[in-house]
């Protein structure tokens, strides 16, 4: 086995829909070792079989359901979501699995990430690709581009344990900020735009995920984004205020 | 896709039983653009109900079966097994895919090959064994080494098609933004920071240069950066404006 510290790699599946595919990542995940497995909103019906079927009932049992991404994703500071590429127009980086693969392996040997797979039938939806910071595919022919989500999963992995070599710390991965710290940014930040009446703002669905996807877009570390949360918040007091007010409502962090 | 041959690849599952099984194995090759599958006296059922299955079809059908696995080997010059490792003693050199596949991949580049897989239960028996030149296994973990059938196959095909030099960033990676967009930015937030009065700011050289730096971690994109400008520029002049102006002063880019 390789030297990457597989209790930092968190496996998310969104809302899963055959317990055959939820036994399948479960079993590859015991396979290389893998062990924090998360499920949004899995039918439940497919969750109860997946437990009581063969293979990896232990890691299953263990498994933890959440009723959204965001709720999945606590404590952990990078997201890369797993996918085909298809005719597909992606607002995010998407590298194949060789390179993405080693961009989190670097990550993983320092601070947690978390691998996010979509459901079998569509894939992750834009509002579950807005948690993510990059995503990397699988290099399949075009012809025939839509893998099996268990096999997925376990190439994913593979892919992930495979260099006896790797998985050496890059300086900069472990101070990625944990996301409900980018959370609460983003939050603040869309206030400031509703508040500053920014180009016609309104916070429907797709405003927010194209907020989200913004901001993880700035990778921010983990000291950074209090500082700039606490920028906006001064703003944000300032515009409510309005501009004759005296003292400072300012909590800010020092620069650093 | 890598310049590998992958005509010079034969698949061969030996006395396959679960047909759930040989219809992922068959996925998995037409995902990776290997379509010779041999099947060595697969459980009758199990193929019918294969072929009527979902995913690689047409792969299925033109699939063929043969009664020995000598019969399956006509024409290869090259046969190698898939195996876990286990308690098992073998008399054939066992390599990590990694290296036994850089080995396989060499001999494709040049003549036909096989990549044989052992019944679901078992694995590859002795005689089986007896017609490989030596084996690979998927490096897992000691505590669980069996690996689910198609998922093992298609982590092989996948290490055979894998391409270092394949990895390279696809379209949707953004460039960083040029610098003068990037301290345009920072002058709107020195000014944002100055106005909203953000903990005691002052815009000396040293505060210039911290929020200089602030920004520089960021590596924001050509295009995210005129958006935050834009951000940043409507809430300063609705700052000056005070928080009851009437009309949006925003010229904002649109989200992407």
């Amino acid at each position: 086995m390789s030297e990457l510290p597989q209790a930092n790699l968190r496996v998310v599946l969104i809302e899963p829909r055959n317990p055959l595919n939820i036994g399948a990542a479960a079993r590859a995940m015991s396979n290389f070792g893998f062990l924090d497995l998360r499920l949004v909103k899995p039918y439940d019906v497919a969750f109860r079989e997946a437990v009581s079927g063969v293979g990896a009932g232990h890691l299953l049992q263990s498994a933890r359901i959440h009723e959204s991404v965001a709720e999945s994703l606590e404590g952990i500071s990078l997201v890369v979501g797993a996918t085909g590429i298809g005719p597909r127009q992606f607002h995010h980086p998407v590298y194949r699995l060789e390179r993405g693969g080693r961009m989190l392996k670097r990550h993983l040997a320092a601070a947690p990430a978390a691998l996010l797979f979509g459901c079998e039938k569509f894939g992750l939806s834009n509002d579950d690709l807005s948690h993510c910071h990059y995503l990397v595919h699988i290099p399949t022919r075009v012809e025939h581009d839509s893998m099996n989500l268990g096999q997925a999963v376990a190439i994913c992995l593979y892919e992930l344990q495979r260099s006896p070599m790797g998985a050496r710390r890059l300086p900069g991965a472990a101070e990625l900020a944990p996301d409900e710290e980018v959370e609460r940014f983003t939050v603040v930040l869309l206030n400031m735009l509703e508040q500053s009446g920014y180009s016609d703002f309104e916070a429907g669905p797709a405003t927010v995920e194209k907020t989200r996807r913004l901001v993880r877009r700035l990778a921010l570390r983990s000291g950074d984004v209090n500082l700039w949360t606490g920028i906006l918040r001064q703003a944000l007091w300032r515009m409510r205020r309005g501009s004759e007010g005296a003292e400072s409502g300012s909590t800010g962090t020092d620069f650093k």
